[in-house]
């Protein structure tokens, strides 16, 4: 039943092109079929044209029918069965429960934005009445809504097949705040991304939407996602991916004659700090969780725990030593690519190779191509102060611990952070004061600041922040996953003495959608 | 009492630099002393690092205190008195009436936010409690609250001396957010900047808050501005100028090693829609009313209507020739310096050499310096389609009437126009289906839409938005004008699983500071 032939997806038509690229299996190298076709500028020029025609009445329809639309992409998605798994393993080399997991996420994602749709917070709505009596002047009639920003660009990242890919949290976002989107569909896993994008063309077709609701253009190049970012009709981008990536695409939106905002999700080494008496009560059980963490999915997340702060005790040297331990097992996993692979081996490569790093211990080695082989070294605060090249991502499972001779050394790497998407705290009770004391540099540097737990593992709701300052991101005032997330692709419109019949429904006097309104700057109740 | 010697504030330190530079009265064109120091980079580094030492406990001052610190800043520039009105208007040449209005406004702006502030609604706190027995995962505590971002750069706006300048509303926001603010004085009022900063100055004194909350740097090079956007300890730009001044500015933000975001209030025209039916039954009404709205303050508003889309019409003739009769007779009017009039009559200049355009009449010619003489001028969609020249600001009290000859030339100019910080349309009860048509490609192009009234008046309210797609600002998704502003400062942070006593009031369980909170995704009753 699952129609996979290298389809180019432009509104409700399927195209091939001449140019074509191959899909690979990271665990043998091997090329899986199709071959898929390379899409250009010209699809590109296609694909926005028809999300700007299809803007104006996808922005527009009602929060019931979106909400509606985006529960049946998921049903869709969920329909596609195990085809879509045993696609996403191949070309993945993650393991089936992983993606099981991903994609009751995505599905869980795309359901958790129909439920913010329907409500309507997001809107904003709010209304100063008029107030005609008012001296010296009278007040006009002013009501404020938060409108789809525009036609979106999605480039999906190759760690989550799924959720941050064809339908991953960009688009269910974007879709949910009534902007039209254009994939960018990810080469790593193009069989995957044809069959979700086939899923929601069929939703968009089913819902009797315009087709340029959703287009899908895979390929490889980067004159296709440049061009993409430059087109005159996208108004903002979604980025997964690495900093170089995320980069390119700003420096594109920047150059544009109108710029655009880009929202990329880039680079973060989460720092974790082990404080004292956690190390001291629990740090053999701490420094397990910590491997487990660190090698899970090879260490393939934007989340995974790459730096280790702590301070200079014996306490400091047990939790390493039985991290190294622990790691010295670890089995080596496939990778998601060569390109990643390799990129892992060089950054390993590079802190084996530095003079003030010192190895603690390798993991297994893995028969096979593309597996990566854990690793986790260590240095002091001074070596790591001084050489910037130690704080930057190694993408996989990858961690360097930092031992500091006291707080005030802690406390001077933490300020010398770039920003992250998280912080940890690993603390016991007798911790606290300390904890209390850094935690406001944390705070400054990460989108999110978590106790007791490993970073990796981003729950799906309303309080998330996968965000934070850059490099994290390219854009700390917003989060890509999250129910926060739809607040990306709007922006605010303000309509002065409208009657009331060419008022948006949200605005309008009889409140039509039943949402909850700001009048005279309180909050009204439904 | 009122110290005017041209110091910079640094903190609570006044210096006086080598460099200065003058004030001029721009309806004599005469020097008003004393000089003014000219702050360079120096100053800026201690300004920066005075306000990155404040940060930490000003983010967190109480909900209270920021608030009544913010209401001191509005009674402490009230109690300048008449100094500060006769002082701006010597340096602006606006008469008295306008600017004892604008220091009305820019005292309400501060009430507004000390208002907003309290009521906490912009923290947007949001808890997902735990969910200790969820499988096949727990899910831990997370709970999400808006924080400052860090210090916040401030340029001021020659044309609003009081309310978009030293206390205007980029820093009263800033301030509301909890972020530290070094103004970047503008040199075309020194004598009133500087009152206002020194009330600012004795305000955080009086509080007892840190000095670098607050810091004041005058001055007219371009390295001043430079070098406060390029300052590492800086997080966010608020600005309000010309739009070569605010690419500039967004320029050099994008090449830090961390970009921030540049809220710049640039460059917009403000088409009005005059439409059929409402030409016809009251054409001479509305062009005196639009003459009043374009010659008002000489013109120099962001909002003034800079352009008038018509339907080509005996309706339109009528209207046009109205408002060239009322244009002639209106006074020229100081402008608020020579430079400023000077780019004003090169544009005007531009327009009336034209072979496309045809001056339909100009104001009275003024006696003595900087006087800015009105102009309004007429052509037709073709031309206006074919030479974008035609559709660049003339900051100044001129307009261009654009005669189309059916509503689809109409609605090819509007679809061609840039983004604009408002747009109007003129309409009777038998218009508003021809209006309704038009809609949605000005609420696409504005930040406010509004019927039968005029751009200029921009009420400070919780609906208001002053903003708009570029180039009208750099960045749509806010405004710079009203209590959503305060949204501009603040980034999201999430806190995971921390124990109640380290998280911020805002989100502890006992709610502190009795503050709205969404709890699991519902909005909960104080």
């Amino acid at each position: 039943m699952s129609v996979i032939d290298g389809s180019i997806l432009i509104g409700a038509k399927q195209v091939q092109a001449q140019a074509r690229f191959q899909g690979l299996n990271p665990a043998t190298g091997e090329v899986i079929g199709p071959d898929f076709s390379e899409a250009d500028s010209g699809h590109v020029a296609e694909a926005c044209a028809l999300a700007a025609a299809a803007f104006p009445s996808f922005s527009t329809l009602s929060l019931e029918a979106r909400a509606a639309f985006l529960e049946d992409v998921a049903a869709r998605i969920l329909d596609i069965g195990d085809d879509l798994i045993v696609r996403a393993m191949a070309e993945s080399g993650l393991p089936r429960a992983r993606l099981e997991g991903e994609r009751g996420r995505t599905v869980g994602q795309l359901r958790l934005f129909a439920a913010v749709v329907r409500q309507g917070d997001w809107l904003d709505a709010t209304i100063d009445p008029a107030l005609p009596d008012r001296v010296p002047l009278p007040r006009p009639f002013l009501a404020r809504v938060n409108q789809a920003i525009g036609p979106v660009a999605v480039f999906g990242a190759s760690n989550f097949p799924l959720a941050f890919s064809v339908a991953g949290g960009d688009t269910a976002s974007a879709l949910a705040a009534g902007c039209p989107v254009v994939v960018k569909g990810h080469p790593a896993h193009p069989g995957t991304g044809e069959l979700v994008a086939r899923a929601i063309a069929a939703a968009v077709a089913a819902a009797g939407l315009p087709e340029g609701v959703f287009s899908y253009l895979p390929g490889t190049t980067q004159v296709l996602g440049g061009s993409l970012v430059a087109h005159p009709r996208i108004k903002a981008v979604g980025f997964t991916g690495s900093r170089a990536g995320g980069l390119a695409l700003a420096a594109i939106a920047a150059k544009r004659p109108d710029p655009i905002p880009v929202y990329a999700e880039m680079s973060s080494i989460n720092p974790v700090l082990l404080l004292p008496h956690a190390a001291a009560s629990r740090g053999a059980d701490l420094a397990a969780a910590f491997i487990g963490s660190l090698t899970m999915g090879s260490g393939q997340f934007c989340t995974n725990p790459g730096l280790v702060l702590a301070l200079a005790g014996p306490e400091t040297e047990t939790f390493i030593a039985a991290a190294g331990e622990h790691l010295s097992k670890a089995a080596a996993q496939v990778m998601l690519s060569g390109g990643i692979w390799q990129h892992y081996c060089a950054g390993v490569d590079k802190l084996e190779s530095h003079e003030a790093v010192t190895l603690v211990a390798r993991g297994l080695a893995g028969e096979g191509v593309n597996r990566g082989q854990a690793a986790l070294f260590r240095t002091d605060a001074q070596h790591f102060l001084s050489d910037e090249a130690l704080g930057a991502e190694v993408f996989g499972s990858s961690s360097l611990v930092i031992v500091c001779r006291d707080k005030g050394e802690l406390a001077q790497v933490l300020a010398g952070l770039e920003g992250q998407l998280t912080a940890t705290i690993l603390m016991d009770a007798d911790d606290q004061p300390l904890a209390a004391e850094f935690l406001p540099l944390l705070a400054e540097r990460a989108g999110r600041v978590l106790a007791n737990g490993w970073p990796t593992g981003v729950e799906v709701c309303h309080a998330m922040v996968h965000g934070g300052p850059f490099p994290a991101t390219s854009d700390a005032r917003t989060t890509s996953v999250g129910a926060l997330a739809i607040n990306r692709y709007v922006r605010p419109v303000c309509y002065q003495n409208l009657p009331d019949t060419m008022l948006p429904p949200a605005l309008q006097a009889a409140n039509p959608w039943k949402i909850t309104r700001r009048v005279d700057g309180v909050r009204q109740p439904v």
